[in-house]
């Protein structure tokens, strides 16, 4: 991958998009021109990620409108090809409103979306770097867990656009990858984004974090979030709680980089949040192979919570908060 | 497995072993023959867990002696097949304490050892079982991580001897047992031992533990030690460590179940031991399967260590030392 390809984007009369399911074995950009083909890469989870999905849905509708496609009937389908992704369906929303404008301002509105994404994720990489800096004597040694990099984004991604921007300020020592069981998209995808950028790092178990915190390999822990509620509760991949507790009982500081869409004022604490709980065969099997005894049940929730007292910092585009210190999100 | 074989055990004139990483989709026994076979099979890790590692050393020197083979060479190989694994070089000394005496002496010393071992392993069962319950209200819900279980010993285990027990007094409430990446003990082994013994009992990845434990899933922590120190430092399969701090931030018992020969009270602190860093493939592939991009490096400690102030109880087949509290183990 060309270390400027973005993750999606639009390329004269089509959407581009990296397909997902083929990472890290084999890179592929799919050149989609029609919205039934585009509603289908969604369908099989091509592009993952809130962000992603927001720019692909706007895009989408402006696919359709400039090649003289039903925009309703395209509204929809991409609406309901990921019926959970409430990006998805804003990223259309949002060119809709534009559709009295015809083709020309309807692709204005979905370049803007894609643009303004860009710009969220740059002031993302800046003031997480800078906090950062605040906090570690550089160069740094950071721990990540899961992908927020530029595959769940357009660009350069939120905790991992962190990283990258460290690195090239000459402020990142080594990148800890957790594996981020069951599904390993730390393994399969944000080894993968480092290797583009060419920044050192190792992959190691989820289990093994505490300890490479205990023996002086980490200086901090940077992650994403799909949620984040008004005091500073972090709902993210399950392992982050795990990481958060073993960071601040060494001292390490745990820094959030989510943008604003993120936060959920109207939510107080993340406890009352149901966790979803997703497939046991996720756990028992991996790529098509048992590791457990036939029979075997699992628990397996796909997110946990991090409350907001084990919470050093929230970045967004927009600003700095320390749930720590009492300072709140809304 | 017939529910009376033995993990490890001598069979007239060879040792006789369960080839672990078959399980759980083929059980096999291994008839050993030599020493140079049984050492390659302690390295790739066919037999694992310190009390099963100290019989199987025993038996090694006694089958060197009784085939032969020139004692001295077999006792260092054999010791050096695992180089922290301290019960394995106990067992070897221990029969070559009785190297005077001929083949017939080290080998009556090395059935000693087994028998001893068996005797120990039932005592463990019934303090530990004791301790949990003035620890807990029963019934008690039980999160295990790698295998301290039968396979890991000779007959019935050491953590999970204590869990076989409680579920013998009816006092279990169910086990959620951690997956123990990389080479999945939990999954692989402890699952399968408890749907023998009919044990309910939930899978979960390691990262899940701390979330698990939040959300009011878990009455304590039950592990196996690799080595424990004079003031109750304990080195255990990676992921320990992780568990413990959860477990202390969300006030739950951690209990260390392990015979006396674990512990080593020469060394205070486990902070001076070197910790064995595995081969990177075992974290990079799964069964043969490649998860992360080619070239990716990897940090992969076997054990990790928990400091004593972390440690609620250790149970030997003695006593129960409570290192929290400032009690010490030699």
């Amino acid at each position: 991958m060309p270390s400027t390809a973005r993750t999606v984007d639009w390329d004269g009369d089509a959407v581009v998009l990296v397909d997902q399911t083929l990472l890290p074995d084999r890179f592929e950009l799919l050149r989609v021109v029609d919205t039934a083909t585009l509603c289908e890469a969604i369908g099989r989870l091509a592009v993952l990620g809130a962000p992603a999905l927001g720019v692909t849905g706007a895009l989408g509708v402006a696919l359709a409108a400039v090649r003289g496609e039903d925009v309703e009937a395209a509204a929809r389908a991409l609406t309901a090809a990921r019926p959970t992704a409430v990006n998805l369906a804003w990223g259309v929303a949002e060119v809709m409103r534009h559709r009295e404008g015809g083709p020309d301002a309807m692709l204005a509105a979905a370049l803007r979306v894609r643009d303004e994404e860009i710009a969220v994720e740059r002031e993302l990489a800046r003031r997480g770097a800078d906090l950062v800096l605040s906090l570690c004597a550089a160069p740094v040694q950071v721990l990540t867990h899961c992908n927020a990099g530029a595959l769940a984004c357009v660009e350069s991604g939120s905790a991992l656009g962190v990283v990258v921007e460290l690195h090239r300020r000459g402020a990142l020592a080594h990148v800890l990858v957790c594996e981020t069981r069951p599904l390993l998209q730390g393994a399969r995808l944000t080894a993968w984004e480092l290797g583009r950028h060419g920044i050192e790092h190792s992959l190691l178990v989820d289990a093994a974090a505490a300890w490479a915190m205990r023996s002086g390999r980490v200086g901090a822990v940077l992650v994403g979030a799909d949620r984040i509620t008004a005091r500073g509760d972090v709902a993210n991949k399950v392992g982050t709680l795990s990481h958060a507790i073993a960071a601040r009982h060494h001292g390490i500081p745990l820094v959030v980089v989510a943008p604003e869409s993120t936060v959920d004022a109207a939510i107080e604490r993340c406890d009352d949040i149901p966790i979803e709980e997703r497939d046991a065969e996720e756990v028992l099997a991996w790529r098509g192979r048992r590791a457990a005894p036939a029979g075997t049940a699992a628990f397996n929730p796909a997110f946990d919570v991090t409350p907001a007292d084990l919470v050093t910092a929230v970045v967004t585009e927009r600003r700095v908060v320390r749930p720590d210190r009492g300072e709140r999100l809304g």
